[in-house]
């Protein structure tokens, strides 16, 4: 019987790329680019890998739902913000909160001991100038192969794009705030 | 000290709608509609909201993490099908599960004890034929006020569009696929 060897140049790329942790980016200004990232950090913490997730415009007190519940299945969360919006004073406060927030994210990613790192809302003080992106792509290019990334919010840089594996855009198609239906508790946080 | 009144015809809307219901609509090819619409659900389930996730692909005995992790949590998630595909032989039994899955979806809705209902996929029975469109979009029209519904899956019809509150597109920017790159345990499943 003849067995038709795999050349080792078809082989080898799958073999390398099977165990290969990715970079997936949600951007867009449509809803759920967190909850899916939530969604998948259920999904490998249900498969007993470890999580880790950092938000970037959480209050470190932030109590949503998703809260409670991480809580409650040991899945840590941690928000790394002051809750700054568009009405915010100190700006420069929220600015070094940032910095001082990547640099234990940074340090997550790059100890290799996750199995998914989450960075929520990260884009955006990479927008507002807070934190520098080549630092931040620099610590994705080199960080331990098996390490996934999952990065949330609006206007991803296009660097960063260019850099991840899997990218996906949530596109608002209609949205129930415009007819004047609040955020509700349980549904949006 | 004078009071500013709140004209009633500014606050009566706001209040009306504040309770609602809504419709969710995850669709698209991109990635993070199943994830998104799990997401919600714990956000809801750590409200502690009545939450219910119906599948209408995944078998009844589907084990992937979040599966695993809904157990645990004591959220009821679902598997009505078959684990149809497209080299799936016997359709009319496909068939015959998805619509003895929606009999089940349906009496969830219109019980209103659920405060949120996931039906994952739900758009595939609908595109293949299996199920009757008007019957959901009555079923959805005729519940409860107060109860959720989130439908994922690529292809929303326009007639669901249109009547649901909010929808978001996931829409594909690159896919690991794309790279030789195969779905990873923890990731896609």
């Amino acid at each position: 019987m003849h067995i038709e060897p795999v050349p080792t140049e078809r082989r080898k790329p799958t073999e390398v790329a099977e165990r290969r942790g990715l970079v997936i980016v949600h951007t867009g200004n449509g809803k759920g680019k967190s909850t899916a990232a939530f969604g998948l950090a259920i999904r490998a913490h249900g498969r007993g890998k470890a999580v880790k997730i950092f938000q970037f415009m959480k209050v470190p007190t932030a109590r949503f739902g998703e809260h409670r519940m991480f809580e409650q299945i040991g899945l840590p969360i941690e928000g790394l913000g002051d809750g700054f919006s568009w009405k915010s004073r100190d700006l420069s406060h929220s600015a070094q909160l940032a910095r001082d927030g990547w640099q234990k994210a940074k340090a997550a990613i790059l100890g290799g001991e996750w199995f998914l790192v989450v960075l929520d809302e990260l884009t955006y003080p990479l927008r507002y100038g807070w934190l520098p992106l080549d630092d931040v792509l620099a610590t994705l290019q080199s960080r331990p192969a098996q390490v996934h990334v999952c990065i949330t919010g609006r206007g991803a840089p296009d660097e960063l794009v260019a850099l991840a594996d899997t990218v996906t855009e949530m596109r608002p198609i209609k949205h129930a705030y415009e007819q004047g239906i609040p955020a509700q508790r349980g549904i949006e946080y």
